[in-house]
């Protein structure tokens, strides 16, 4: 089921209204949701609405809650989330990040006590809009074993990096796991076994079922020791910056997944550059660059109509 | 073979000395090599050294050069390195970094024009040894096939994060291939297949086998889609904001390799953090942290003298 992208976001917006939001803010909310759905990450976008709106009942999320300078350094800046929504909060970090840019030529917003930013990528693709670069990572609660361990240590700590660009910016959004618990899903509905390894199954073999990885709950760190080293330096640093909490003090279940830490760096890159046209031309044919899919999807769903999961639609249409 | 480290240390700066380096120059230039095969990183220490002399030889390192500003934003500034010897430019680069941090927080200087920075991990150490944290990455030539094809048109772009600890700095030092051709060399010495697939062999098929990755030059890309996705994000920040060469307009030749651009940032953490601790022991008994064996095998190194290569320490001490 397809449904215009206009009717998206007024849908959202209107659910959003009705739990209280205040009027801009249920706005740019559902605006992120929306975009999110629209760009094709579907598992961050709608689909993940009706948790975000059972966080707000569990207290996890305060509405009304606007994050708060915490202290200064010139063009680091410290912030405290209050424990406002996650996509709000971010949004807002990387908007003082991009002010600090504009003053310093590079802003740093370290976040304390915020809740899950949906997709992080929203907040690269803000700062290329901006003409800038974009470098943000969140901590989350241990998710990850690290190389070596059987214990969910780690978070799996996603980590953007975007480079503006007027034929389309160049957006990583990426976990440190090899696969999200969200793709481990969407493998095993299809009957599909993974692509390469994604985690461990119950006799502690590497294994591409996804059921098995899902059964342990022992994901991969993407690139072995190094995805494992690179989830512990980010939440290593998002926790010192924000003086925040690290991810061991994170309480482990994704509906009382609060209290996180986030980085947001904006680089003032004199806007789009030629160099970074041809560096992707560089890659080779029929190679693709991060946030491309991205741009096409968003211009087929804003063209042909946003696809929603029907039973969730009439659901939340009526809440 | 076992040398102490003084011994190490003068030997290399009578050699740069004899090459006409001005004294503060080669004893810094020496205390970067000796510090990194001191430190158990004997790929890039005294045994890249002959190759660093050689490259000073065929013109592509001066010698005399330094890195002079050629913009400034405020926190944010970018530097010529002037294809001066890479250690010591990167050093420089990271120096004003940290100067930049202690007046804004934070510092970025973006460097053009430089040379092979050696261990990267070296300015990492230096930024967490001033109390800072430190993220600094390099590009380089193309060594890299992007996932999904076969010619190498990204860089390996080594990435250096660093947070400083009483008890010993946690530094991780990654290329963005799985393995290094410094690592499938020691193993295919040794014997001995890869732990964990490489790269492709000649039918295309991923491998364990070192030799064959050699022969075909398809190094896998650390996380497949993941390593390749943030080597070219890295490649792109690093060029655009340097305003210097991307990968793929380096010569791809290891002795010819210059003109390459890095990123050096400083952040101020207020010291070490009594967090970083409890971040390091929440990992669990038996897990390392990325630094931990660097400080392990440095305090060794130390009492019982550095290992060298019998024949390369002969050829040097006369040269």
């Amino acid at each position: 089921m397809r449904i215009p992208y206009s009717e998206l976001l007024d849908t959202l917006t209107a659910v959003l209204l009705r739990r209280g939001f205040a009027p801009a803010r249920a706005a740019l909310c559902a605006k992120l949701f929306a975009e999110t759905t629209c760009d094709g990450v579907y598992s961050h976008g709608l689909n993940r609405f009706p948790r975000f709106l059972r966080m707000i009942e569990n207290g996890s999320i305060d509405i009304h809650a606007e994050p708060g300078l915490a202290s200064s350094a010139g063009a680091l800046e410290r912030w405290n989330g209050r424990r406002g929504p996650g996509n709000l909060n971010a949004h807002a970090a990387m908007a003082r990040a991009l002010t600090l840019a504009a003053s310093h030529g590079i802003g740093c917003v370290a976040l304390s006590n915020t809740n899950h930013w949906m997709r992080g990528g929203s907040y690269g693709w803000q700062a290329a809009d901006a003409g800038c670069i974009g470098i943000c990572w969140t901590n989350t609660m241990p998710n990850l074993p690290p190389w070596g361990g059987t214990r969910p240590t780690l978070g799996n700590n996603p980590l953007v990096l975007a480079v503006p660009r007027a034929a389309g910016h160049v957006v990583l959004d990426m976990a440190m796991s090899q696969f999200s618990y969200g793709a481990l899903d969407s493998y095993r509905r299809r009957g599909q076994l993974l692509p390469v390894d994604g985690g461990f199954d119950a006799a502690g073999q590497l294994t591409r079922d996804p059921a098995a990885i899902e059964q342990t709950q022992r994901l991969l760190p993407a690139g072995f020791w190094k995805g494992s080293g690179l989830a512990l330096l980010l939440d290593l640093i998002a926790a010192s910056l924000a003086q925040g909490q690290a991810t061991h003090q994170i309480l482990p279940d994704p509906e009382l997944e609060t209290g996180l830490s986030q980085i947001f760096l904006a680089l003032a890159s004199g806007g789009t550059q030629p160099i970074a046209d041809q560096i992707v031309a560089s890659l080779g044919d029929g190679i693709r660059y991060p946030g491309q899919q991205v741009l096409q999807t968003r211009t087929e769903n804003l063209a042909n109509g946003v696809p929603v999961d029907p039973a969730l639609w009439t659901q939340l249409s009526s809440s």
